[in-house]
Order: C-alpha cells, then sequence, then structure tokens
C-alpha cells in the first residue's frame, strides 16, 4: 500500500521533470539542457518533491495543482548537489550510481547546468496555474527563501567553512537545519501555503518536517560509515576522511542511532496530532518509517 | 543633463542592491554574502538597470514600482559574470578594476556567491508590492525567461561551444542575441509589462533593445582591441589570443565599426517612431549615444 503509492508519486514526479525541461538542439545551447537533464532524470527517492504532494494529498488539495512547486524544488535539490560535486566544493566522482555531472560533461558545463535548473526551477513556479494567486506566491516565496542566502546556501557556506575542523554540536545542527533541513521543510510548508492551511495545522506540518529533516541528515551520516558505496551511489567513508563533523563523529554511531530514533519519534507525534484532527497522514507515517530504516 | 539623470538613476539603483542583500553575520553563512556584495558593489554602468528605470520613466510609471526588477535584472547579470570567469569557463582575473570574485574569494565561494545572487533576484521579484499582480508577475516570467536555458545560459553554452574555432557570421549572431542581448532586451520589456504597455509600443520598445543589445556586443569586441585594460577594468586583447570569434575577428575593425554604426542608427530610429507617438525618449536618445562612444 505505501509502496504502491510511493511508487505512483514518483512516477508522477519522473514524468513532470521530463517534460518539464525538454531537450534542446545542440546549436540553440542544447548541451546545457542535457547535462541539466542528466542528473536531473537519474532517479533518487525524490523525496522533496513526495512530501510536497503528500502533504498536499492530507490537505485534500488535488496533486496537480502542487506538482509544479514539486518539481521546482527537486530542480534546487540538483543544482545544488552538481555544485556541491565540483572539484572546488566536494570534489565527489559519482552520484546516484553515475558519474557525477562535471565528470561527464567537464566543469565548465556542470556550472551551467546547475544554474539551469536553479533558473528553470523559478521559471516553473513562475509560469503555471497558481501563480497568479495567493496561495502560489507564497508557495513560491517559501521555495526561494529555503533555498537562499538565509537557507540552504548558508548551510552550504557554513559546511566550507567547517571542512577539516571539528564544531560544535550547536552549529553542527545550525548548519545541517539551513543546508538540509530547510529544503526538506520547505516543500511541506509549500503545500501548506497552497492549500491555504490555518495557522496551526501548518505549524504541525512543520514540527513534522523539520524533525524529519533532522532525522534525514543522522541517518545520511549514519549510512556513510555503515553503508556500501554500491548501494549508497556516492563514495561511504568520505566524512571521517575528510575530518569531518557529523553526528557520528561528534557523537559516535551508538549516540547518533539514539538520536535518529528521537527526531523520528518526534515527527510521528506531530504526524499524530495531525492525525488526531482527521487529517488523513498515513502516508507520511509511512515515509517516516521508509527514511529512518532506509539503507540509501 | 544626460549625465546628471544618469548618476541620479545609478545612486538609486546603487542604493537599492547595497538594502537588497545585507551582510550577514559568519557564524549564520555570512562569508558568502560577503563574497557576493564584493561583486555586486563593484560598481560598473549598471545599463540593465537603468534601462528598466528609463523605460518605465518612458511610460510614466513610477520608479519605485520597477526598482526590485532591476535589481533583480542586475543581480543576474552579476551572477553571470562571477560564473563566466571561473578557471573552468573563462578563467578571468580581473573585472570592473579588481580581482574576480574567485580571486578573492576562492572558487568554492564564488561558485555559491553566483548561487547567491541569483537565487536573490527571484526573492525579489516574488516578494514587492508588484509581484502579487498580473503585470508584476509578467516581468518576472519575462526575466526568468531571459536568464534561462533558452535565453542567456543557452547563449554561454554557445560561447563555450565555440571556443577556438570561427563559426559563422549567423552563429555568432545568435551566440550573442542570446548571451547578451536577452539580458539588455529583459529590462526593457519588464518594464513595458510593468506598465502594461500596449502591444505596438512594446513592439518598438524591442526594436530598440535588440538593436541596442547588439551594439552594446559589437563595441563590446572594439573594445577589446582598441581599449586598455587599465580604463576597460578587465582583461583585454583576450579575443584574438583565445581565437575568440568576435565582430572584429570576423569581419575585422573597420566592418565592425560600420556594422555598430548601422545597428545603433535602427535603435535611434526605434526611439524616434516612440518619441513621434508622444513618448518621452530623451534620456534613452541620451543613453544609446553614450553606450555608442564610450571607451569603457
Amino acid at each position: 500500500m505505501f509502496e504502491q503509492h510511493y511508487q505512483n508519486l514518483i512516477n508522477q514526479i519522473e514524468a513532470g521533470l521530463d517534460a518539464a525541461l525538454p531537450p534542446l538542439a545542440v546549436a540553440e545551447g542544447g548541451t546545457v539542457v542535457e547535462a541539466s537533464r542528466y542528473s536531473l532524470l537519474s532517479g533518487g527517492k525524490r523525496i522533496r518533491p513526495v512530501l510536497l504532494l503528500a502533504t498536499l494529498e492530507s490537505l485534500g488539495l488535488q496533486l496537480d495543482l502542487g506538482l509544479p512547486y514539486a518539481l521546482a524544488i527537486e530542480m534546487i535539490h540538483t543544482y545544488s548537489l552538481i555544485h556541491d560535486d565540483l572539484p572546488c566544493m566536494d570534489d565527489d566522482d559519482f552520484r546516484r550510481g553515475r558519474p557525477t555531472c562535471h565528470k561527464q560533461f567537464g566543469e565548465a558545463l556542470a556550472v551551467l547546468a546547475g544554474d539551469t535548473l536553479l533558473n528553470r526551477a523559478f521559471e516553473i513556479v513562475l509560469d503555471n496555474k497558481m501563480s497568479g494567486r495567493e496561495n502560489g506566491l507564497k508557495a513560491a516565496q517559501i521555495i526561494a527563501r529555503s533555498a537562499g542566502s538565509q537557507g540552504m546556501i548558508a548551510g552550504q557556506a557554513l559546511d566550507l567553512a567547517a571542512e577539516g575542523r571539528i564544531i560544535e554540536p550547536e552549529a553542527l545542527r545550525l548548519l545541517h537545519s539551513l543546508k538540509t533541513g530547510r529544503l526538506i521543510a520547505a516543500p511541506v510548508l509549500a503545500a501548506c501555503a497552497l492549500a491555504g492551511a490555518a495557522e496551526d495545522v501548518t505549524r504541525d506540518f512543520q514540527d513534522f518536517a523539520e524533525n524529519l529533516g533532522l532525522a534525514f541528515q543522522i541517518q545520511d551520516d549514519i549510512l556513510d560509515v555503515t553503508a556500501t558505496s554500491e548501494k549508497l551511489g556516492k563514495t561511504t567513508g568520505k566524512d571521517s576522511r575528510d575530518l569531518k563533523s557529523t553526528y557520528v563523529t561528534l557523537f559516535g554511531l551508538d549516540q547518533a542511532q539514539s538520536m535518529l530514533r528521537e527526531v523520528t519519534g518526534l515527527a510521528k507525534q506531530a504526524l499524530q496530532r495531525l492525525a488526531d484532527r482527521g487529517y488523513s497522514v498515513d502516508f507520511l507515517f509511512g515515509l517516516t518509517e521508509f527514511l529512518l530504516t532506509r539503507d540509501y
């Protein structure tokens, strides 16, 4: 039931992404679109767009109204991965089991492919049924702010600054809440905006999303130690090699796992409050469980 | 008169840019904002935002309604310069008389500074008085499309592909109309959208802007040969060194200068048509003359 619906949502997202950035002739500058599509259409768990659609569902809104915003967030996520993987940043050769964008197309096209996806994300939120309506505008603002210099990019800057040194737990938490958390909360909050959800309902969804984002990051840090590169589709064991501050390097594996259980519990409590008020959040429960137990 | 008004518009733009991306504490990821501000607030002719404000003036609309869109376009222009200057792209050390962003802050921060400016541009067009109105939405769509994979970025991709080889004149024209032309036409067209200008009026403004954009590019190619690095604030003589196809390397200096006079004439004819219909385009005439005779 959960898996079937997850697959159903992913299918809609994959078809949407494919259509949202169609191939372009090389004579018209199409190589950069090819490089963008290479990274955008390489699978992945699609957690952010799935969260947006699933939240909309819980709130009783038609999915097609939210799809453009879901695609935009996935494009922003993908652009950030392409730029993060560059030699001057994390210098990663593999992503989702394939060579990274700059390994495949060269650095110059990888920079432009990232730019393309960020720009295209905003073209999409500016040009859909909801963009002329107040709720659509609010959703777009949430996405823009979450991705910007006081959101995800600030987290990336903190990550750069933290390279090769051990930072305080509070600083690690801020870093992750910005770098990963904001773009995991964004789809949930954007869905609330699109649906015009009441403030207290939005607050519960936000509580859910923020704890889920934190759980996701802790799990990522754990998997860097426990998973294989094949399963993860990217190089593992990098964090300790790079002397990176993570939940595992700072607290050890055992405590990281107990923190993961704790924040997952908090996410579920927030969902339970929504369930108690009559919102159907079964799928979001399932997704939380899936993310907690994932091995990739 | 012209110079005084140009300076007046520039002052509004400089103040606006300074306020639109305020400094952020280092502990909150502020180094990337510092790098963004370094490139954004380094002067320059501010042609794109000036064009937007001057077009709005010709159409009788209040300037403050257009200022956010003008700032957004200048941010997009600046981000494209930062990424263009990177070692993997044009590998430039100087820009506007100062070390380029990556020379000053390193490559990783330069990539993120560009990302910051692009994202911030969209935050601004999504969050101002006009963004909830149809005309504001149209202006935002014009800007997004002009900057994207079928606009400026396509031009950059064509530029990459043309490196080190001589291309056909038609291909050069397409390359420039995308890489430079689209973001020079965008402010004029965005101003028409904001003012809700009639279609035929918009057409004359577009004709003006497209010829002005072409003139601007030809002049750039000429200055690469005739100007000094000091005056231009960037390395000159690069085009022939890099075997780059330009109006000068393809047609020779004399013919490039005669083409410049021709397209400038076409831009002025379009303005004259607008003047004949009662629009006050004196400043735009002055700006066209200024750009034709500039030596930097």
